[in-house]
């Protein structure tokens, strides 16, 4: 079973990285994407036979004490499957 | 109009960083998670009024050519909305 994680900066928290690349895509003629934040994405492949509710409940906890800042990011559990 | 785009390692392409991870959670009791693979997430915004087949068209080259390597990774357009 595996969860998918994602990992993205709060609003309002500055992205160096986003504004990096938005700028060299105006260079390269793609002007019509206004803003580019980067995030991070996780797959945590659980052992067999573990159940849903646990693998979502270890997912969150993981996500918030170890793939995520708390003060600057928010994470989501995409889907568990 | 907003393009979510995820970026992960291909299948068979060494994951330093998620093998970390895994240690990491195996010491603090979460043994239960057997493989960690670590991705990139982006979120391209377009300017208003953009048509959604030209948002997917552009994505699919700036995601190819930019935010990911062909060699060893792979994208994926996760929604256009």
């Amino acid at each position: 079973m595996t969860a998918k994680v994602r990992v993205t900066l709060k609003e309002g928290v500055l992205d160096p990285q986003g504004a990096a690349i938005r700028r060299a895509l105006g260079k390269m003629g793609h002007q019509a994407v206004q803003q580019v934040r980067q995030g991070k994405y996780f797959e945590l492949e659980f052992e067999e036979g573990a159940a849903e509710e646990e693998v979502r409940r270890r997912s969150e906890e993981i996500a918030h004490k170890v793939l995520s800042n708390p003060i600057i990011e928010r994470f989501e559990i995409e889907e568990i499957q």
